[in-house]
């Protein structure tokens, strides 16, 4: 018997050539079993066009709900996305299914394969209308001035925003712009208005983000980023280190960091920690232990970097349980 | 005879159980007195529902207006909060009073009592139809696409931003996001997209404010901060020191400060002082005064703070006049 | 026979004076030739209304179009701006053209006399239902809450958001807030969501913009701006000199300069460069070979700016053939 890697019943937006724009998956499955699994295996494998009474009559088959009930009220065609396996993205309501997988918290960041998502995702204008494709732009705007009307471009982009397709509970987003769908956000997250989240990336929550947790970055429970704190992504240089912080960590306003930390770790305000930043690793008596380069430090606990400001020289305070513990973790480098 | 600490009528959203979701207070009053005081009284304590002709003959027996002409055309009922004194906050409707309060200038950030603002704000999805309840989210997000329309969503969070609600005269805000009710925002004053102020917090006018005013701040009039520059609020990690921000500072851009600062000071770009920074005060003539933590030079005047850039000391720059005001200030420590 | 430096057919927004508040140009030419010269000619100088008729005329007597399909089913006045040389701003239509000039790639910034658009520029309301004047807002704000609609402002600012007027082909932007109508984005340029483009500022494309471009500043080609890295802009602290950078320069997160920088060129994540930055200037083997004011460097090629994490120092890492091109660049200083 097939298996069920994922499936989602989705409302999808389609384009000019009837090509899918992006697609709203209310309640998307993660590995379902039993009869939601059998349910899903009612539906051709890959993406499909379904009839809403098709929907109807599966969810009918389910204990519980296949969909939520505001979606079987829908009188047009929706899209059923069934993914055998976590294959490598093939077209934009996978990719889309994917995504909301991870903003539902149904998996974690670097967990799934993402392969081709880039290539899959339309680039659009997401608008007060909804989505756009960029060609059909100009004539949208001129036609909307033009009857009195206005037209608000929020962006162009290949990723939509979060909270327009999944507002997981227990979280608040100042400002919305700033959190892409595919990030996971755990319960009691709180992300300020200088926070931002990509796709793949997230907070496991509670966490206090002001700063930016880049692709691929997981900060773990009880840590908090600071305004504009900076965690690299390995999009934009931050080389093949995926970058997660542990709990209970504290990367201080306008810091940042390019390594992976444990818990109990705090990076003070205005302090960049790169790969290659060379560190004065000193005991709790303050005596200097060795220099180092931060990569060698890198998922450490109880680590406090600071900068000395009377001699400009960048300090890990740790203590010997900590030193120990990293001295174990790099034998393995 | 009662007194009225606080006056507002305004238009209020209410959730499925009948709650007031947000309120709206186009003219509030703080301290009324002569006939806008005997106006309020009409009013019973703390928050009531009132019927539009109630508020047109109490408007009718102001000289002037109790409320603008706008609002006695609203065929609904209307909410009326009247609050004797500066008492915690107990409801909804008063905590949007207060914000109001704040944004229309008629009082500074740290001058009145916001005791349970947070536990009578509720947590809304801010959505291009208004506020609504997070878990009403799904479904009206489903309904939107069935009818072929669009449902933006800009934040999910207690507090709103601030120019849906009050737009200050000689004010002008690039990104609306960014600026919360709540905010005091002096004439003159711009706030640029990178800009950001949070509520009971403020600038007094003229300022430019590229950087974040975070909660409890408040800079004097001709301060700017530069872009992403970083003050330390009291609700994330800045301790018990409340900032404040003289006349004439300048917070340069990716700076950020943890103390309080006095007038004509300037931190250089890209230089984070926190109250632990050891600094060294040199005087007039580069010679060193002493070596101090910046929060021994909290409030202080005329200090330029920068590092050196050949020896990595953090330096604060002033002059014998504002070293003397400085010894003053902390006598009294 | 006159001269024709820019022309525009444009759909405005008038306010309650009948002044014209913004303006949409969908096709602006810049110092057109041949027919669509005489075209543009067929108009009186300066600004003027004319009837639809009008510019069908003069769009059928053009080899190609004149203004776009959509706008000629426009049935309602159009403004026609028609400036005969690059003067300074005169009024808010041509205000509006010069900006859509540069963000349609017509011309660099830089290079047009915009002298006078602030004072050409209103301030106003940047809403749901597009401009409203700052005056008019409160009423508009009550008014739609009493028929239980919503009006989102997105801004109040004298300058636009781009998007809402123009879309350059090739470009991704993360949140359009962040990039004002003038800004000029080059082919392949993305701005991520931290990134910021100011009027008469730009990216030459191909560019990964995750930092700020500041009033009157230009990156080349394959220059890449960390998150929130910061380029001083000369309305704000950076004086009189423009910076430029040339291409595949990268200026890390949370880094800044307040230097132009020529090609090849990098600035560490965290470091700020200021014009009055003492540097310590090395070779290829290390050695010290002069210490510098960062503004001896500036538009030098191949320079690596760190700080030394042991002492604080910040030092330019380059090569005897990039010294040589500055010393020569600056024997012209």
């Amino acid at each position: 018997m097939s298996d069920v890697f994922a499936f989602g019943v989705g409302l999808a937006h389609t384009g000019s050539t009837g090509a899918i724009l992006d697609c709203l998956f209310p309640q998307p499955l993660l590995r379902p079993e039993g009869d939601h699994k059998d349910a899903a295996l009612r539906f051709s494998p890959g993406t499909t066009t379904v009839q809403p009474g098709e929907i109807a009559v599966a969810n009918d088959a389910v204990d519980g709900q296949l969909v939520p009930a505001a979606l079987l009220e829908v009188d047009q065609p929706l899209t059923v996305v069934n993914l055998s396996a976590d294959d490598a993205i093939a077209d934009t309501a996978s990719a889309y299914l994917k995504l909301h997988l991870l903003s539902h918290r149904l998996t974690l960041p670097n967990t799934m394969n993402l392969d081709g998502i880039f290539a899959h995702l339309p680039n659009l204008a997401w608008t007060s209308a909804g989505p756009i494709e960029v060609d059909a732009l100009n004539d949208a705007v001129i036609a909307a001035r033009a009857r009195g009307s206005h037209l608000e471009i929020m962006s162009v982009d290949k990723f939509p925003k979060m909270v327009n397709y999944v507002v997981p509970p227990g979280v608040r987003i100042a400002d919305a712009s700033r959190i892409r769908l595919g990030a996971y956000l755990g319960d009691g997250t709180t992300v300020m208005h200088e926070g931002f989240v990509n796709f793949n990336a997230g907070a496991l929550g509670p966490n206090m983000v002001e700063g930016r947790i880049s692709q691929g970055v997981v900060i773990a429970g009880g840590t908090d980023l600071g305004g504009s704190a900076s965690t690299m992504g390995t999009l934009s240089g931050g080389g093949e280190i995926t970058i997660t912080l542990g709990e209970n960590c504290l990367v201080g306003a306008n810091a940042g960091t390019g390594i992976p930390l444990g818990d109990r770790c705090t990076i003070e305000a205005g302090l960049y920690i790169t790969a290659g930043t060379v560190v004065s690793v000193v005991d709790e008596t303050g005596d200097e232990v060795r220099k180092a380069k931060a990569r060698e430090l890198a998922g450490g606990s109880d680590m406090l970097f600071i900068r000395n400001s009377q001699t400009g020289q960048v300090i890990c305070r740790t203590n010997r349980r900590a030193i120990a513990l990293n001295d174990t973790l790099h034998a393995h480098n």
